[in-house]
């Protein structure tokens, strides 16, 4: 038997609550339609753009509401967190925010621009081999030296419910239109953001169907669905989607994921440049190739959507401007 | 002695009307705000990002506005408009939902994507050579052969009051965040847009000082504007903001603006192209050169903003890729 919603991890209410922290800081972004998409899909598609968010992703969501909780006693020792680049960001603007020092392990191979927007938000950038050394043990070493809080990028309640928020305004948003949706997708990586939106869609649109949406090959959400439990993807290589490399879903996203979401949804790397491209040009919206994957999972046909009512969150636009001009030739 | 607001060409009533007529098929845009903005600027500043507009810029508002007006026994005769690109996109669509014929005059050198666009609402496209040949005379012919309405781009009432609805959405999402503006910087090829702007944000905050954006050179707004009587600008070129070559202020535009604007401010190209690539980076849209010249007035500091409530209307985003690509690079 799986367990009611409200025994998970994450409730309602702790978005709620999220909700509060955030609303002097962070962006609320708008649920925007596009007629040429709805041409498109003969679907009715609404869009969550996170790329308007403070950072320029979603992370800042959950970052801040995570940094909000950490005992003012311990706020001294500061923040350390390993990500790829927009939880880095997140962190960090939320840390100059409250006034803490962070420190961020970042895979030397991320973008530029993300490595340079987490230093512009005061944060001490430490480079690590993506293939050769483990960010968790160096984010844990800087964190027993300085006396840091670990801030994780997911697998955690506060971060959740943070990212959350996305999926409160979205259903606040559709309630005032009106509208109830048949299908939301959003973006996954470790599962933070699919988990709190799921959270705060289900509680007020149950009939809703939640779905992860992964690159190709780096599908762990996908399989685990399927399989009942956590596995890892098996892809050796990368993707364009820089954000969406984890390699298995978190414990406390997995609580969550397993049992709210429908399914999970995958697109190819092509798919996606193609989604970045149909963005710029028709949606005037600069999305990063990780924060398109779930409308490329869509623009593919590879969901079911014609005649429903389907949100996708386009979750970040931190892309270089080099690989950006490329996606959209 | 000017004349009271009471009795100018365009009324906020006008504008009201409008908006109705335009509910069920305009999208209306969010009012946006950017920390990285406000930081940058020390003023806050709210953005009308009117590249999410159907067809990617405003110009659907006045042409659906001034189309839904014509009588229907006029209507079998279609429609016909020169433009640049955007006001021929929106007429396009416009005569596309009410099911009416439309030719577009184009100059054979407007941007590619302009042209494709239009032909993809079903209009016909006729193009001519900007330099040697008069678009209205060839506009007037092909209306005297069809029995076709003409849509002027923007020296007609209806079209004012169309774009109008971009100031009115403004002035409601302002009240809804009790914030009052103190400027509002529209940028103007013929005026219609700063016309129906500034008619519907004096009727609500008559403190506001409204300003038209142009770009260096193209200036016969800020000429206009500092002679009290419509003067023509001295360029002989191009710019790159293809939308905005007007050479003289509209008469009913004009009318409107000598009577509501406080003054006209100008960017250079360079300056231009630093606010299409800051509007990429930093707040994740893709702004057309013509949309982003009011933005490149407050970035580069020609505007006396700090401390001050800013609005500025990003008014499309209909800009070929390659160009794009070399503009945020």
């Amino acid at each position: 038997m799986t367990k009611p919603a409200s025994v998970l991890p994450v409730t309602p209410s702790d978005i709620d609550q999220a909700a509060q922290v955030l609303a002097p800081f962070a962006v609320r972004t708008p649920l925007l339609s596009s007629p040429a998409l709805d041409q498109r899909t003969g679907a009715r598609v609404f869009l969550k753009p996170e790329m308007l968010q403070r950072t320029g992703s979603f992370k800042f969501r959950g970052a801040f509401n995570k940094l909000s909780s950490i005992p003012q006693a311990d706020r001294s020792g500061g923040v350390v967190a390993f990500s790829s680049g927009n939880h880095a960001q997140g962190v960090a603007a939320a840390a100059q925010i409250l006034n803490m020092r962070a420190t961020i392990v970042m895979p030397a191979d991320a973008p530029r621009s993300k490595r340079e927007r987490t230093k512009g938000y005061g944060a001490e950038v430490v480079l690590y081999d993506r293939d050769r050394e483990d960010r968790e043990a160096i984010a844990r070493g800087i964190a027993g030296q300085h006396g840091a809080t670990l801030v994780p990028p997911y697998d955690d309640r506060k971060v959740i419910a943070g990212q959350g928020t996305v999926g409160r305004e979205i259903a606040e948003d559709l309630a005032a239109l009106g509208v109830t949706p048949d299908i939301v997708i959003a973006p996954a990586s470790g599962g933070g953001l699919v988990a709190g939106v799921a959270t705060a869609i289900k509680a007020r649109y149950p009939q809703a169907m939640v779905m992860s949406a992964e690159p190709d090959g780096f599908d762990d959400h996908a399989r685990s669905l399927r399989a009942g439990k956590r596995e890892p993807h098996h892809a050796k290589g990368r993707t364009i989607c820089d954000a969406l490399m984890a390699t298995v879903p978190g414990e406390i996203t997995f609580a969550i994921n397993q049992r709210l979401l429908a399914q999970g949804v995958t697109a190819t790397d092509a798919e996606v440049a193609a989604a970045v491209a149909f963005v710029s040009r028709e949606l005037k919206l600069v999305v990063e190739p990780g924060g398109a994957v779930g409308l490329a999972a869509l623009l593919a046909g590879h969901v079911d959507a014609r005649g429903k009512t389907v949100v996708i969150v386009l979750s970040g636009g931190n892309v270089d401007a080099d690989m950006y001009a490329k996606l959209i030739a």
